[in-house]
């Protein structure tokens, strides 16, 4: 199992937005990130700085980064492009984030 | 199971002995996060902002917060204080996050 930790950045005042998106996620989504080995996926926003930061357990990155290439998620990016920062793919601008801890 | 995520801040040029610090992290520090709860416990570090951005799943909040204020954690506040920004009682300063999505 292969932790990552992530950081991406919200629009201002789109964090309500945001969350209500991430509580109704699309089940097909649900099905992509399971599909792709992710498992305990949590994502916290920082308000002071509308950093988002990602904690996610995968199997293993390649299957992981696959998932990025699927038609679902695609379209889950264009629907969450007016919220975040984001490529000129409508990726979401994410920087991996070095564990520097872990313990059981 | 509560998922608690958290940001703190290292001082410049530090990142190093932070991580060296937490590789030695002491037996009995350990078992005091493990006797209070806390499991799955990672620390990840951005370089661009030098912010710490804790996750941690923990069984109790009251018995998590007790673990604040053992003698065990005192000493590595006071260890830890040269390293990050900190309160004055040598706590870290630490901000919760809000968790805005989680997916098992």
């Amino acid at each position: 199992m292969i932790i990552k930790g992530f950081k991406m950045k919200l629009y201002e005042g789109m964090a309500e937005e945001y969350e209500k998106r991430h509580n109704e996620l699309w089940p097909e989504m649900k099905d992509m990130i399971h599909e792709h080995g992710g498992r305990n996926y949590t994502i916290f926003w920082d308000k002071e700085t509308n950093i988002l930061f990602g904690y996610i357990e995968i199997e293993d990155e390649e299957k992981w980064a696959e998932g990025a290439d699927t038609a679902i998620n695609r379209k889950w990016w264009d629907f969450m492009a007016p919220v975040m920062e984001t490529n000129p793919d409508n990726s979401p601008v994410s920087v991996d984030l070095k564990n520097v801890f872990h313990l059981d």
